[in-house]
């Protein structure tokens, strides 16, 4: 694993402005935010990309996920954001810790921007499901 | 709430390619995928944004995202992906039902694209992360 900035953040080796925290979780403040009141929510565990987190961290993550929504469009007085996290370097991830975006979009000129080049599914697609369905253990 | 697509997905009312179910929990392939393996994972519960969604469908999402990322970038043979969540119009939310989108990254020009217009923190910052504590019910 590498040292990461949120690893010493985590130890209290460099500081943050921390806006929640329990024993499997904790969430600050972006340094660089897209918008105010970005906010970042990342686990304690040590885990590059989300593939590689314990269930129960990602599922202590995903509880708490809500009420951190609630408090941060509340005191960014934003209705609108989006919650993203990103895995791998080309898919836009800075730092090598699961981390997960909470950022207000209180304008179309702010916040996340998001290129959205969709196409159809084609004639494979059951044939893919079947792939996921057998990679999870499921039965086809 | 608006009787979405997802409501007549999980009712078996309109056909999917299922990855994944379990008593909370939905995932299936994205009919408009930005990239082969885009799944959608979805709680069973009505909630239009994550903000409403009750604690215990966020932690089951979380518990088995782990598992459904690795089965998709398995499936899709890519590193690299996005996970993103969006709430409101505004922030790109086309289906009014929670949705956690998992775009596998297969090369820059594909998959989800994002724009980063980073500001710095300014020194308003820890006013804002004591308002969001406050907001949480959190000591200032």
């Amino acid at each position: 694993m590498a040292d990461t900035i949120f690893r010493k953040i985590i130890a209290g080796q460099i500081p943050c402005h921390k806006v929640y925290e329990d024993e499997k979780v904790l969430a600050f403040l972006d340094v660089n935010p897209l918008s105010r009141g970005h906010t970042l929510v990342i686990p304690k565990e040590e885990a590059e990309t989300l593939d590689q987190l314990s269930d129960e961290s990602a599922a202590a993550i995903g509880r708490v996920l809500p009420r951190i929504c609630r408090a941060v469009i509340a005191a960014a007085q934003a209705r609108e954001y989006n919650v993203l996290e990103n895995n791998g370097r080309g898919a836009h991830q800075l730092v090598q810790h699961v981390h997960f975006h909470i950022i207000p979009k209180p304008g179309s000129d702010k916040g996340l921007t998001i290129g959205w080049p969709a196409a159809r599914l084609d004639a494979d697609a059951e044939a893919l499901a079947e792939k996921i369905r057998a990679a999870m253990g499921l039965e086809a």
